[in-house]
C-alpha cells in the first residue's frame, strides 16, 4: 500500500496513517525515547485509543514494544514528535510485549494497559502521568 | 515499518493504523466501491479527519483518490469495511487527485473536500451524504 509519501509536509497538525508509525518519541526532558511502532484506532470513531510505543533497548528490553493510552502522549510541534507524559521509572515498570504478542490486539491487552496506567478511555488523564516533570 | 500484522484480530472494533489502509468500502446497496487508500489523522487529537478512497477505475476515473470526511464513512461490522455515506452520483462529482497531488496533504484539500461535502469538521453529518438510501 502506498500512501501519502511526505509526512512532514502534511500542514502541519495532520498526519497520515500511512506515516504515524515512525514519529520520533520524547521523554518530558526532551531526550528521545524511540518511535511511534503502531497506532491502535476505534474503527468506528476514528480514534486513536492507544500507541505502541518502539524503544529500541533504550530501556534494556531489546525488542520488546509498550502500549500507551493515547492521552499520555502530546504532539509537540517544536520537535516533532511526541512527548510521553511519563517518566523512565514509570516506562520501565510498564506493560511491555514482544511483537508476536501485539500481533492480535484485544481487549486483554487493553485492560491491562489502563490499570498500568490508572484511568479508562476517556476518563481523563488520572493516571500516572500526572505527575511533575523530574 | 512492521506494525500490527493482522487486522482480522484486532478485537473487532479496533484496527491498528498501519493496517486501516485497504480495509474495503461500500456503498449503501453492499456493493465495493473499492478500498482506503489512507487517512489523515490530526497529530494531537489522534483523531482520523479525512479517509483518501482508491475505488481503482471503479467510477472510470483511473488512478485517481477520493478523500472524504470521516464521518461520510460508517464501520460496519457485519462486511468488516466502510459504507460511504453518499451515492455514485456525489462520488463521481466529488474532487478526486493522482497520488502525486496527495504527496502533501495541505489546507487547501481540507477546503475542498469541505465544500463539497458541504459541512466543516465537527458541525455533524449536514453534506451531501444525508440523503435517503436509494
Amino acid at each position: 500500500m502506498a500512501g501519502i509519501t511526505n509526512p512532514r509536509e502534511t500542514g502541519g497538525q495532520k498526519i497520515a496513517a500511512s506515516q504515524v508509525n515512525g514519529t520520533a518519541v520524547y521523554d518530558r526532558a526532551g531526550e528521545k525515547l524511540g518511535t511511534v511502532y503502531d497506532v491502535i484506532l476505534d474503527k468506528a470513531s476514528g480514534h486513536a485509543d492507544y500507541a505502541i510505543m518502539s524503544f529500541g533497548g533504550f530501556l534494556g528490553i531489546g525488542d520488546r514494544y509498550h502500549p500507551l493510552p493515547w492521552r499520555q502522549l502530546h504532539y509537540d510541534t517544536r520537535v516533532e514528535g511526541y512527548v510521553v507524559d511519563a517518566d523512565r521509572a514509570q516506562l520501565e515498570g510498564a506493560p511491555t510485549y514482544e511483537a508476536g504478542e501485539l500481533d492480535v490486539w484485544g481487549g486483554r491487552h487493553a485492560s491491562t494497559i489502563d490499570d498500568y496506567y490508572g484511568a479508562t478511555p476517556g476518563t481523563g488523564n488520572a493516571g500516572l502521568g500526572t505527575g511533575p516533570i523530574r
